[in-house]
């Protein structure tokens, strides 16, 4: 795994984009320091798994998918008022950010572009690979706007709007398209695969792997060790479309429903913690426990009869993320 | 002005989109019309300058602009604590909206490139136009980013950074791009203009009347009329770097900057009420007449040269903006 190489690939593409920044546009120092703290800050660190699924295939050139992942999470953390990231203060959390940092996750959303248009404006897949990325863009923000509006902010808690197919399609657009597809789509434009029945092919595998990813982030958020996710969930008291509390839905009697709609979205540790019970005493880790055993084993067998295209990249994606605890 | 018919475009625009993100989204109900009241809350209303000045050329597809705009706007909103908007609460004031303005702000910036593609993909000029519109949003956000990191929000008031230059840069990368360029860029694509120098020579006049807009709209700020605006300046409360504030540190003796750095970005009344006076002291509502005046002759004289493409559009929207008191 060639972390320190992708280190050093993202390190030398922001270096280009401030250049471009000095030379072309002129920025003043401080605005420049700004925009290297920007990037420091919010596109390092973290898993990595986005980028280096690209990076396997191709070393160059796979800093816009931090850019953009990074782009979506400084938005995130503003939207959903959180408190750390990766173990750290959100970056609208310093109290010299704030709401800049609204600029800046536009920003990290333009350099992507930018750099698209510096190193691939001659290739012949390039109107492709833009599309391929706004189109990514629109799901994640369809997502998002799913997930936001799956809870009224004016009214209180209504938990009718969770249910697995609402999830489903939050998880999909929010979360599959560009943590997945998008790394996918890359790496066959690089090597050459442009095909439209490949892509559909590709985006079908990544959206089933993206889905699988999310209901273990959501698990985590409640049932994972902080110090090992570096972050505090709280997924229960932010009223969120989570894989545990539709399950739970799914599951309960009209009195643990009740209960649930009492508890679910308040802030008071008590109430978190008749939550937890409640998805403790409907046993949601073994639930959790056999869905990834089920998925892992459909989703192999599907990557294996693949022949359009090669299809380590998929078995790659799918074995680094099975079992994850962080 | 055809305003009905540009309003009637905007429509059909939006009904367009709404239907697509029905039927191959398949958005439920309740995120349909969100996103409607997305897009009738914020892009509608206002001057209707910069759509109307593409509508001029060529009365279909221009709604685009409508939602760039409302995408900066939106955004700039939650940036500058701003309180109302056209005469009404700001979008993220809404108490069901609040943040899930930032995510708006995204959508409708992704309106803009599923617009595009969906009318113009076939068109020879479609991967300049959506460079272009790559450009200007990188530019008015490195704009953004220049006005926002004038002021340090964890340090006192240092007025240092409010020179006449740094006030150029600001303006022209946050406003004169996306105001006054894309407009200008977009009717020369729809009328078959797409050489670079023919660009060159738009973006230079462009930029120059943007730079005028900006300052028309930093005088109003302080100097308008409320109800004519439709908002409550809070320029020097904001600690905004304004035209009348570099105007006034270009003049001002050593006791006037110290009153100035003791008053400039404070809320209380009192202080408003001296930097305003010091204003009337300095006599900058002439200079900013003098100012309009003679930058009207030379955009004028400038346009009147112009022979490489034709120029009405530029005559059009200088006229239209000259004396403005909104």
């Amino acid at each position: 795994m060639p972390v320190i190489e992708f280190l050093a690939v993202c390190t030398k593409l922001k270096l280009e984009m401030l250049e471009l920044l000095r030379t072309k546009h002129q920025l003043p120092q401080e605005a420049l320091d700004w925009l290297n703290e920007v990037v420091e800050y919010n596109c390092s660190g973290g898993k990595l798994n986005r980028g280096i699924s690209v990076v396997h295939c191709r070393r160059r050139d796979s800093f816009y998918l931090m850019q953009l992942q990074a782009f979506f999470l400084v938005a995130d953390d503003i939207m959903d008022d959180s408190i750390t990231r990766r173990g750290r203060p959100c970056w609208f959390r310093k109290p010299n950010v704030k709401m800049i940092a609204i600029n800046d996750a536009f920003l990290l959303e333009a350099f992507v572009f930018q750099i698209l248009k510096k190193h691939f404006r001659s290739e012949p897949f390039y109107l492709d690979l833009v599309e391929t990325f706004h189109d990514v863009i629109f799901h994640t923000e369809i997502g998002q706007l799913l997930d936001l509006t799956s809870q009224p902010l004016d009214k209180e808690v209504d938990l009718d709007r969770f249910t697995v197919e609402r999830y489903r399609q939050i998880v999909i657009n929010k979360t599959a398209y560009y943590t997945f597809y998008l790394s996918a789509a890359c790496a066959m434009f690089l090597n050459g695969v442009v095909d439209e029945a490949s892509h559909d092919l590709a985006k079908n595998i990544c959206v089933q792997i993206g889905e699988y990813f999310q209901v273990q982030d959501d698990f985590l958020d409640c049932y994972g060790d902080e110090k090992v996710i570096g972050k505090v969930g709280t997924d229960i008291q932010d009223n969120k479309c989570s894989w545990l509390v539709v399950q739970a839905l799914d599951r309960a009697s009209p009195e643990q429903r009740n209960m649930l709609k009492e508890n679910y979205g308040r802030s008071d540790p008590e109430a978190i913690a008749v939550v937890k019970e409640l998805y403790n005493e409907l046993d949601l880790a073994t639930v959790y426990h056999r869905y990834e055993d089920e998925t892992y084993k459909a989703l192999s067998q599907e990557i294996a009869q693949v022949t359009m295209m090669p299809s380590e990249v998929f078995s790659l994606l799918v074995g680094r993320i099975f079992k994850r605890t962080k």
